[in-house]
This record gives structure tokens, C-alpha cells and sequence, in this order.
């Protein structure tokens, strides 16, 4: 393993694991460097969708291993878009994929670009008999001749970290008692990740209101998930940090019908005095 | 590789590949045993299904390579269920997961725990800001530890493997001649393994008939899948000594209409003197 | 690393990852090749569909990293077809699987075989209770004796490679100005690859029609995805150099209800004076 600079890609993709285009990748990777460790971060991203991608990447940036990040959301294929290399940390990881936004999030959340090129060095690049398959041709062998300790600015030519696309991460608001925010990610089990954290909620003491579209429930403001009630909607700081919408043990996205991007408020549930019927049991939407 | 106590990790879990998940549990645990080999069983058990979980885990277990089992299928994540690690073979290998059943078939084909222990002490899990991760958090860090070398009375303390969840292994049973079972997994092919051996079948020499709910069906005695007649239904040892349900190229699931779990009966098919039609030229369920 | 004669196996199947039947596999590969590194080529090969195996084969083969490659697609398994593995550039790299064309078009490509044996040493194969499951008891673990430095004819009997099963490539033909070809491969964005590459147009000058079926439509001949018009279907060169139909950030398949093997005819689009509606803005099929 010492013969390698960075001894690990991670790996994130929309190419889906149906056909032959990831094991390609690798192939291409492996050829240039044969002991690096490829580690799959995902490759069911949404086809095209560099949103996904993106804040998939910046909820795993924190855990991947120091190295080269391999990230390939292209729907720009073939125009021209730049491909790129960002390098964090002084050179600790270095970021490879298209000048999309998709590599944005990650970036910042890892303390932000101290370099970046674009890979326009075509001695790095396997050539195409056709239109370039990006992470076959371009990210992919770029990101093995890394790994393999050639230097950064050898792969193209430097550009200024101010030009990059930046990513489009939602920012959530708040106007007076109501909280704004949109639906970051529904995880695997249907809980509902918000672009809110704890401190968003800070001053709204007492029973909150989730409401988005024609939803309105109560929330029970918990800390574990076994702390939501058999038919309640809980609010809680997901594994991640973040706030989440979950019910227990089922999807809070199928139970409530919403969807990622949906916007969502959080706000204040009204107490009307003298109305006993507690608003969660009112009929569902 | 030889700094590593254990070099193999095999990964189970109904996390999916969806989302980046399986990615960063494997990059935890590389980023505190960077050579160790992760082979990943599979990662789509159903969400939350510990009985189908912890039967793939018993398929798999005797070719597994010795080392640590992680299997993480957990639908009380965050509850009072125990986080475990149960050692085989007198330290042969270790399996790591969730204490409810998950890791119980593979532990007792393999031989039975010869100890187990909570994982408690936190110095070897991963903080997390909000509900644990459990992969992230606590298993991974744990099984990649235990590579690295650490003692495994060191993770946490010891518990009486006595009160260890049991999983659940449906029992086949006979009353007569006949004999009781159920479909244990219906494989990518269609075929419908049962919770039999061929030693269940001794003594019913002759034709027999598959019965459940409404199917009805004579079955052929067969030893390879080609062996079985157009439109029969075989029934043969499968690859894995096991009793199953086949058809000839094509999915005995669905010409059956059955599914996993669902109860099965095997007799003798009765032979009524003077009737011509063959049992299995009846209408099809 | 040294310690392997091949370092490297890729793995294709249809085995899918939905059971541990991959990770089993693997496991075995392991036990007998500690070191040996296994890249995924897919495994979500459509059930038995040997055509489509031989294809993705053939895709990545010029990829692949030399060493052994693992192909197991195998609708015939249990009955009198041979498990074989082919030697290609004298021994530069492997092929191991069934003996039913699903390697061909791969070993054709890079060069033809140099050897061929069967794998009927069963020394080499691990015991299966009932049939085989063909890549866990004979197909992995001889790649892996392979990788591991058993000599190629220690596995099983030479054969003459005259013998082996022929892949089905479909070649293209011309009748005059018209080009008959058909759709190859339908890839994850929903390009249609063609089994024809730019020579089989040399002469067609001018606006060409696409036709299958009871479509029929005008198609641009461009280089690059984003030439082709918002609403046009385009022709190009694609990236593993055969002629592929597009459509602009959309599937091709899906706007012309076109699925693989399906044939197609490339013909010059008749130009008739005097109608000026365009062919392409006719009614879409």
C-alpha cells in the first residue's frame, strides 16, 4: 500500500449497479492502480440528479475515509461543463467529478477548497471512440493517477475555487414563531431529514405543528425513536444532526404523503381553551 | 495484512443500496482497520424482516471466511435491546449485531456461542449527535476493532450467551404420513426451499402430493432441475441440503402462487383404482 | 499480491443482490484466494439471459484488467452443458463459466481462445449436498485455484476450442441504401446501442430515417448528446464506439417504445418537393 499517495476512492454514482458502467469504472481505476481500495458510497442516485447526489455526499463527507472522492452526477455529458478536481485540506482529499454543484456541499462542510483544477490534461484521460463516458474516461482514470501520486496541477490546469458551481443547499427560515424549511431526504425508512438543526427550534417551547400542503399534524418532540406514540408524528435530531419527521416503527413519507424538496413549517400548535379534542386525533390527511 | 487480528469482515443488512449508507458504515470501519476485506452478503433484506436476515445469515455461514460476521437488521434500534457481539469456535470468528435472533441460526449451525458480550464500552463507538446510527455508530466500529485487534472483553461485558435472543427456526414436523413444513425462502429463481431434509420424507415411498391452502399439486422426485417434466412440479434436494419446490425453467413461486412463511404439506398422493385422470392435469390453482 | 499468479477476478452474474448467493460466492473465491481482488462487473444480468451477459461482457471486456473473469448466467445449470474456462492471449487472462456462448463474443474480442479445458476436476470443486449452485461449488472456487497458481489443465481436460459454444452477435447487413441492423443494448439512460458502427453509413449521405416497427422517424446525425434539437431523435457515435439513437435528456427508449432486439432499418429519408411539412413534426408513433 505505500506505493499509493491517497490509498482510497469513494465512490458515488447515478450509473445504477444493472449494468456494466460501475465495474468499468473500476476496472479503468484498477488498471492505473491496482492496490487502491475502492469503497462504494452509492450508485442509485436519481439519474441526473445532482441535488441527490450532492447531499448524499455531504451526509457521508464527515465519515469517508481521507483520499480521493470519485463523484459522477453528469447530466451535462458531453457539453461544456468542466471536469474538475478540488483538493480540501491542503491536499488531504481531493474531490473529482463534473463542475455541476454535485461536489459543493461536501466541500464546504469539509472546510472548503484550497485548490482546484480542471482536468484538461488529456495524457491522464483514456480516449473515447465516441462521446466521452466521464467516469470511464475522464474522473475515473484522473482519480486512479492520484491515488498513484501524480501531482494535482499535472492533471490540468489550475482555476480559481471562485468560479466553481456552487451547490444549491436550501437554507431554512424562520418568521417570528414559524419555522421554514424544505424536506432535505427521506432515508431508507421513510423518515423525513429537514435543512433544519435543534437551534432553529430555539424560543418555540411547547407543542409544535408540522405543516406542508394540506398536512397539519401535531408533533411530539422527542429524542428516541420508541418515544413517538403508536399513531403520532415525532420530531427528533436524526443521526445525522439534523431535524427529522418520523413515526414509529412505519414511513412518515408514506404516511404523510410528502415528498424531498417538499417545503415544510414548523410552528406553534394553537391551544384553544375549551376545545378538548386534542388536535392529533383529528382525522388524518 | 498481517497487523490484523481478523481480516475479513462479511456484511449483512436490510439497508439497501439506495442511499449511502452500506458506503459509510465501510468507511468507519476502514478508517480504524484500513486493511481489512469487507464482503458484503447482502444488503437487501427486507427492511426490518429479522427472520428472513438471519436466514440468509445461516445459508451463508459455512462458506463464510473465518472473521467477523456484522449483520445489522434492527427494527428496535434505540430501544433497550442489547448490542452484542458473540464469539464461535472459541474465537474463531465473531458475530456482531443487534441481540434479537438475527445472529442466532448462523451462531448454532456453526457450532454455538462459546461467549457473548454487550457492546457497552463506549471508547469504541462513534459519537453521533442524535439517535445512533447503529452500523455507523456502534457495530461497525465494533467489528473493525475487533480486526484491529482489540479484545473482545474490552468492547464490553460479558452476558450469559443463556440470555440471548433465540431466533426463530421453524421446526417441520409429521403426523402419519404426513409431513408438516413451511417455505423457509423463495430464491432469485423462484424456487420455494422448505424447512426440510430428505430424512424428513423416510418411509413415503410413492408419488406425493404438494398441498397449500388451495394448491394441490402431484409432485416429481427428482434430483436435477432438468429432471422435472414440462409442466410438473419437482421437489429435490436443493444446493443447500435442503428440501425444495422447483418447476422446469421458471418460477414456482409464481405458478404456485405461494410465498415465504407460507405452510406446506407433503403425503402420499392417493391412487383411486378405475379414475384416469392423472391428479395433475386438474385445474390449475 | 505476489504471492497470486492473477491478481484480479471480475465477476459478472445474474444472481442479482437480493439474496447472499454474490457474497457466498465470494466468500469461497476468498477462502481459497485471500488476497485476490474481486471487481463487480454486474450481476443484475436479466435471469438466464445469456445474450444479454455476453453482451455486457463484451462492453467491459476491453476494460477488464487482465487476469480471470467469472461469467456466470447459466439457464442450463444441472443438466449436460460443460463448465469450462477459455485461455485467451496465451494465457493473459481466463474466462471461467458455462459453456453456452454467454463468453464468446468477450473471449472474440480480445483476440479469440489460446486453450480451452473443462472443469470436470472435481478436486477443485467444493461438495454440493444437492445440484450445484454453479458459481459457489465449481465456477468460483476453480477461478480462484486459478488465481491462486493451479495450472490450467490441472482443473479439468483440455477441449478443442472448435467445441465451444458460439456466441449469438447479430450482424447487420445492407440492402442498397437501407442498413438493417438492431438495438443491442438499451443502457441505463436509455440510448439504444445499435450493432452497427459508423462504416456501415459510408455512402448514406444526407438526412436519414430511423425505422422499427411502426415508427418512423427523421433523425439527426450528430457527435455529441447536446446536439441533438429539444424534439428530435439523434444518431451518434457513442462511447464504446458502435451507433447509438438518443434522444436530448431523455430515454430514447422510452419516447420510441423500443425495447432490445428489436430490429431497426437506417435508411435516406425521401425528400419529396413540394411538401413542406416536415417529416419530423408528424404524428409521434
Amino acid at each position: 500500500m505505500s506505493d499509493l499517495r491517497y490509498r482510497t476512492i469513494s465512490f458515488l454514482s447515478d450509473y445504477g449497479l444493472r449494468d456494466e458502467s460501475v465495474g468499468v469504472v473500476k476496472s479503468v481505476i484498477k488498471s492505473v492502480a491496482p492496490s487502491v481500495d475502492i469503497v462504494d458510497v452509492t450508485h442509485d442516485i436519481r439519474r441526473h440528479d445532482t441535488r441527490a447526489g450532492g447531499l448524499a455526499l455531504a451526509r457521508a463527507a464527515q465519515y469517508l475515509n481521507p483520499g480521493v472522492v470519485l463523484a459522477v452526477v453528469d447530466p451535462g455529458v458531453g457539453t461544456s461543463r468542466r471536469a474538475i478536481a478540488i483538493e480540501v485540506g491542503d491536499g488531504q482529499s481531493v474531490l473529482v467529478g463534473p463542475d455541476n454543484g454535485l461536489l459543493a456541499p461536501a466541500v464546504a462542510l469539509v472546510g472548503g477548497a484550497t485548490r482546484a483544477i480542471e482536468l484538461d490534461n488529456a495524457v491522464y484521460h483514456v480516449p473515447a471512440p465516441g462521446p466521452t463516458f466521464g467516469g470511464r474516461d475522464i474522473f475515473g482514470p484522473c482519480a486512479a493517477h492520484l491515488c498513484a501520486g501524480v501531482p494535482l496541477l499535472e492533471l490540468g490546469n489550475e482555476i480559481s475555487t471562485a468560479t466553481l458551481m456552487p451547490g444549491v443547499l436550501p437554507v431554512g427560515g424562520r418568521e417570528g414563531d414559524v419555522v421554514e424549511g424544505e424536506i432535505l431526504w427521506i432515508d431508507h425508512f421513510g423518515n423525513l431529514q429537514l435543512n433544519l438543526d435543534p437551534d432553529d427550534l430555539d424560543g418555540l417551547d411547547g407543542p409544535l405543528m408540522l405543516r406542508s400542503g394540506e398536512v397539519a399534524r401535531r408533533i411530539d418532540r422527542v429524542t428516541t425513536f420508541d418515544q413517538i406514540g403508536p399513531s403520532n408524528v415525532g420530531l427528533l435530531v436524526d443521526s445525522y444532526g439534523l431535524l427529522s419527521i418520523a413515526i414509529a416503527r412505519g414511513s412518515a413519507a408514506e404516511e404523510l404523503g410528502l415528498k424531498e424538496s417538499d417545503s415544510v413549517q414548523l410552528g406553534l400548535a394553537e391551544v384553544e381553551p375549551g376545545v378538548s379534542t386534542p388536535v392529533e386525533l383529528g382525522k388524518r390527511s
